[in-house]
């Protein structure tokens, strides 16, 4: 239950377990394909990344206008520096059916380590034992550790390589990858002595350097020989050993945004590595990782294979997450190019919640993360027109716009109200003054600013016209529910702490004021229009309404539209969906998860049952959304249901896109299911409220939140009282209403 | 007043002045750039045209989604023929304010030639006098005919080209004109003997090959030597004179759509024209334009300016239609690369209804024209994913929807019901019953089931949804009322004369339906959308609403936003212009203009003012409208005002993208404005309205109407009552209210 494992060697659907396989620690990430190579590599994509660097690309519009992005960002591939040629008695090498048997991977959560062994027959019928182990460093964030051990009677050579000659994966029909622009960085610089390889390359159109280095350390290195080649694009170090190879190697890889990145520096940072040593560092990484299961882990009790897919989404979410305040959590993490590796609001509304509770150090990361950003969204406001407040883009790497439609991108204003709900949601578990009254609200008045510029007085009423809500099945509404009733949240919760402040320190307020240049008058305004918000209701029935005009749309004939049309938006053009009662995603439903109390009950179930019937989930943000709010709601059945579905998104590769990358915000999602969904866990500044039940294929869950600096401990068991265990000496204001 | 005509050269604006002196006859187009070339060229565009030949060129996207054009088409600037490289005694005469005196050019509308003279002095002082002559044949439709006169003391040297190495013009930053792909045409062969020159060149997209070649006869031909250069891209000619050279060429345009495009049909064809001579083809261009304005002419008393302003309106409309059945009238006619020689609803809307008035043969083919695209807009509904009807594209050439952002593009379905208004008043003012049964009849059920595609019942009313009307400053909206509008009046007028001909001649309307698979429940559904269209109103305001939610836009702050920031399409994010009331063109007011009983005569007299304070006129194709409208709700201060900013549009470059060519819709619009507007005529198959009275500018005047074949002449003289003339011996159904 603390692994992912596979115990044959398949050919198909290489790519999904590439991405299953992924290893990474947030800022240096590596996808699960196979060193060796394999004979047919259709489906793979054979990726290293690194979170935070960005190319531009350039932006093509068939008619261009005002405020569209003349570029975009996209992650490029890093060098290569994980594939081998493996030869015995010179025949190479391949993964494939024919030749491997005994085949075995697993990537274990507790160890962070990636391991694989398997016997390879060769076509004069000699086998060879090949064992391989492979982490990348929570405590090291460069540092990539190999180790090679080949048992074979007769020669063996070996190639390791640094290679700069590789390209970005594209396809021309999914708008859900990138569709152009392959070829991102270019080699700079190679070096090679037989004491350590490096080699650098340039992302040319953003000017940022990225290199990397190998050092390695031989058990028997005096039965070895090593020759090294340079070419225009890479070193190669190639071995040649007889009846046995034992090979560490340390890669070094990282980039000109924080460091130098000169021959001298990486080849002084592989020495210090290697004098640690494997032992040391292996140590460090179950080390690092003791500490994160202990917060963090979700037990789940009576089922180990849902226990094991809960443990392998918290792992892969926590390799995948940028940890250093300049990088953030991309659609697919570090484990795939899928969305161009581009940061969304799934960032705050999916992971953020869920890495709050037990993280608290990395979701703050992830907020200054934005507020480094926060010049580049006044730009954006700016550039568009507006002459007031700050605009978040609805994808971005290093901050610009880089959506290419804007109706569904650009016009996804609720991004603004989700990074506010991210910093609210921060502070009510942490406490943490210093960041809120600083960068907190630096983010927050900006982008409150922003909405009063945006939104407009109809009959007493402050509308925001002309948006995309989160489904985006349709486009630039008026009032979208989840839109207004964020931007509300943020409004109200905001005016309420600026309040406060005023009282309880009133010289930080007037520090503040000074300083945002923030004033009365804005501050009421602020509160006026959160108070007289619109939220579109439809009083026969008794819903909240996704947008002013949903009901004018026409039913969508989901009799004659079949499954083999999902996803709608690859069959349909975007007119004839708009037109229709149909979600893509969660929309008004979401509100209502992310604000438990801007309904009453009744009104959330007829909501629920109004707008599921028309949702095709087409968006893997979608299922735990509606799993989770189902389970709130009572409705059992269905609330297992779409958690299973969210959990076996990747896993079962339900959406067939895992290839691309794992779904990193449905990842989160599913683990919020069981926490806000089964536990019914609400947070707020006055203390945690739970409402758990347990259901029936499973025994019961455990797991731990950290409310203001206190551990708290959850169990739920079936049949028995829920247990809640604060740290020593600590309590906790919390409230549980028995639910089971 | 029959000509437009400048004496002074002027390197400024040269650009403007090539649109203006175009020449053209509907099938080929050439601006009025100056053939001997000028030093400084920046705002030049050189460019020759052939109506209907298309590029097509691939479309990008930032982000594609299904149904968006995978290529768009794009009118390729064809090979080069008038350049000319003329030296005196070797030194070469460019254009230019320091060596040009006694300069003269004119574009006479009666003769339909252009003329050119002036005087050039050398840099020793030596002076020559040049003339030359051009026209564009409206009798023989691939024919280019020159004359050059050039006497010097000296030796002159004088080259001419056939050149296929040309490029369209692009700009990047404007999203009126192209943004990519320059060039479009490849040279394929070059022939050249001292007789005749034949180039020929394809574009490499379409496959469509054109063809050239040029022939000369000389006066003095006996001191005249001739050297034939060929190179890869073109063939030149170089005569050597003394004294003078006196020279006549006859240059042959075609392509492969409709004849064979070899140097032996280019040959024959010019030895033909030279045998017909110069003097014959002067005389048949004279006659065919007597004969044009004996019908069309729009006399004008007692203002010059105006007589030739609306002259050279009606001219140029004239030498930019298409009248092959295989081509239309491009935005920008055959004068300049705006909108990449796109046609648009400007032909059914603007076009047409002057043309159909006295010229129903061009109107006639023009309609063919669509029909002969009807099985792309079938495909293009099926395409989009509608099981039925067919959806003209917005913009195109070949017929496939060349819209590169589709939400003020592909959305604006009123196309459909434009091309319907037009075969309905070609019908009405012909009575062109065979027109009508076959093609009309094809195109009006089709477009119309296509209506009951889209539509939706919303508490008893048909709804149109998700559209875009004729103003691009608001997308994707509810129950546009022009659009809704227009398909009403198509809906009811087929289901009318459809009952009618079930009485009339039910034998042909069995073939119909037979031929249509059109059966009574269908034309039950045409006649009930029809008659439940919503047309939205706001009752407290007395107003026609532009959408179901215009009045929850914000006002735009027009106080703070100068004209500085028109046109807005240039200025703001098509999201914050959304969002706001504010019209780039008419919207409702057209409604209102082209469909007279939709509304009674007070809510169209406050729908006028309401819209009027909230429209830039950003388009050119809403002054006309304005004016038309003022004038026929009397309100003739504003009335004159709206005319003149139509009329000077072009002439007066107001809009300053004259260089990219005249504005075609708006060039018919301002005729339109003293048939329709000031004269107040309106037509229906009943006969004709008039309600005239005459601005205090002009003392009267005076147009024709051809209705149902009989010619009608209408005189309107300030202080007396309007004079109806008809032709001799017939009668037309005439209803006049005196307006004076």
């Amino acid at each position: 239950m603390w692994q992912l494992t596979e115990d044959v060697f398949l050919l198909e659907t290489l790519g999904v377990r590439e991405s299953l396989f992924t290893i990474g620690n947030g800022y240096l990430g590596m996808r699960g394909y196979h060193d060796e190579g394999t004979p047919i590599e259709t489906s793979s994509v054979r990726g290293s990344y690194i979170n935070g660097v960005y190319a531009r690309v350039p932006m093509h519009f068939g008619e261009r206008a005002v405020g569209f992005p003349e570029q975009a960002d996209k992650q490029p591939r890093i060098m290569e520096t994980q594939s081998v040629e493996l030869r015995l008695d010179g025949e190479r090498v391949f993964l494939d059916t024919a030749g491997v048997s005994d085949y075995s991977r697993m990537l274990d959560f507790k160890t962070g380590i990636l391991k694989k062994t398997y016997t390879y027959t060769t076509s004069t019928g000699k086998k060879a034992l090949v064992e391989s182990m492979k982490m990348i460093s929570f405590t090291e964030s460069n540092l990539c550790l190999q180790h090679w051990s080949i048992a074979f009677p007769g020669e063996i050579e070996f190639m390791t390589v640094l290679d700069g000659n590789v390209q970005n994966y594209v396809n021309e029909n999914d708008p859900r990858v990138a569709q152009g622009h392959a070829k991102l960085i270019e080699t700079k610089a190679c070096r090679s002595d037989l004491d350590c390889l490096y080699l650098l390359s340039e992302v040319s159109s953003s000017g940022i350097q990225i290199a990397c280095g190998s050092v390695e350390t031989l058990s028997n290195a005096k039965q070895v020989r090593a020759v090294v080649t340079e070419t225009e694009h890479g070193v190669f170090k190639n071995f040649k050993a007889v009846n046995s190879l034992e090979l560490d190697r340390y890669v070094y890889v990282t980039d000109s945004r924080f460091e130098d990145v000169s021959a001298a520096v990486v080849s002084r940072e592989l020495h210090r590595l290697k004098t640690l040593g494997v032992e040391a560092l292996l140590q460090a990484q179950g080390e690092y990782l003791e500490k994160f299961w202990e917060r963090s882990d979700i037990e789940i009790f009576g089922n180990n294979h849902l226990q094991q897919a809960i443990r392998f989404n918290l792992f892969q979410l926590l390799q995948s997450v940028g940890k250093d305040g300049f990088s953030n959590l991309s659609a697919k993490g570090l484990s795939g190019e899928g969305y161009e590796g581009h940061y969304f609001w799934d960032t705050e509304i999916y992971a953020l919640p869920l890495l709050s509770l037990t993280q608290p150090e990395i979701a703050k990361q992830l907020l200054v993360f934005r507020w480094n950003q926060l010049p580049e969204a006044i730009a954006e406001a700016r550039g568009m027109g507006h002459e007031q407040g700050a605009k978040y883009p609805w994808r971005t790497i290093s901050g610009i716009e880089s959506s290419g439609f804007f109706p569904a991108g650009t016009a996804q204003y609720h991004i603004n109200a989700d990074i506010a709900y991210g910093i609210i949601r921060y502070y009510q578990l942490t406490g943490d003054e210093k960041f809120l009254r600083g960068m907190g609200l630096d983010m927050l008045v900006e982008t409150s600013r922003f909405w009063i510029s945006v939104g407009q007085w109809v009959a007493g009423e402050f509308c925001i016209n002309c948006v995309t809500g989160p489904d985006e099945y349709t486009a630039l509404v008026n009032n979208n529910f989840y839109t207004n009733a964020m931007a509300q949240h943020q409004l109200l919760w905001l005016s309420e702490y600026l309040k406060k402040l005023a009282h309880k320190a009133p010289k930080s307020l007037e520090t503040i004021c000074s300083r945002l240049g923030l004033t009365q008058v804005e501050m009421w305004a602020f509160e006026r229009a959160g108070t007289c918000m619109n939220l579109p209701r439809d009083k026969s029935l008794g819903i909240d309404l996704q947008d002013d005009q949903f009901m004018n749309r026409a039913p969508w004939p989901f009799e004659q539209v079949g499954k083999d049309k999902y996803p709608l938006l690859l069959h349909y053009h975007p007119l004839i969906i708009y037109r229709h009662q149909v979600l893509k995603q969660a929309d008004t439903v979401l509100a209502h998860l992310m604000l438990p109390n801007i309904s009453d009950l009744e009104t959330m179930k007829r909501s629920f049952d109004y707008y599921e019937a028309l949702t095709t989930h087409d968006s893997s943000l979608s299922s735990c959304v509606y799993g989770t709010m189902a389970a709130r709601l009572g409705e059992k059945k269905k609330a297992w249901q779409y958690f299973m579905e969210s959990v076996e998104i990747d896993l079962g590769n339900t959406h067939g896109n895992t290839k691309d990358g794992l779904h990193m915000a449905n990842i989160a999602g599913s683990c919020l299911t069981i926490i806000q969904g089964f536990a019914g866990l609400s947070v707020s500044e006055e203390g945690l409220e739970l409402s758990p039940w347990v259901p029936d294929e499973m025994d019961g869950y455990k797991f731990k939140v950290l409310w203001q600096g206190t551990l708290v401990t959850i169990t739920a068991i079936k049949g028995q009282p829920v247990q809640v265990v604060c740290g020593l000496g600590k309590e906790v204001p919390l409230h549980v209403t028995e639910n089971q």
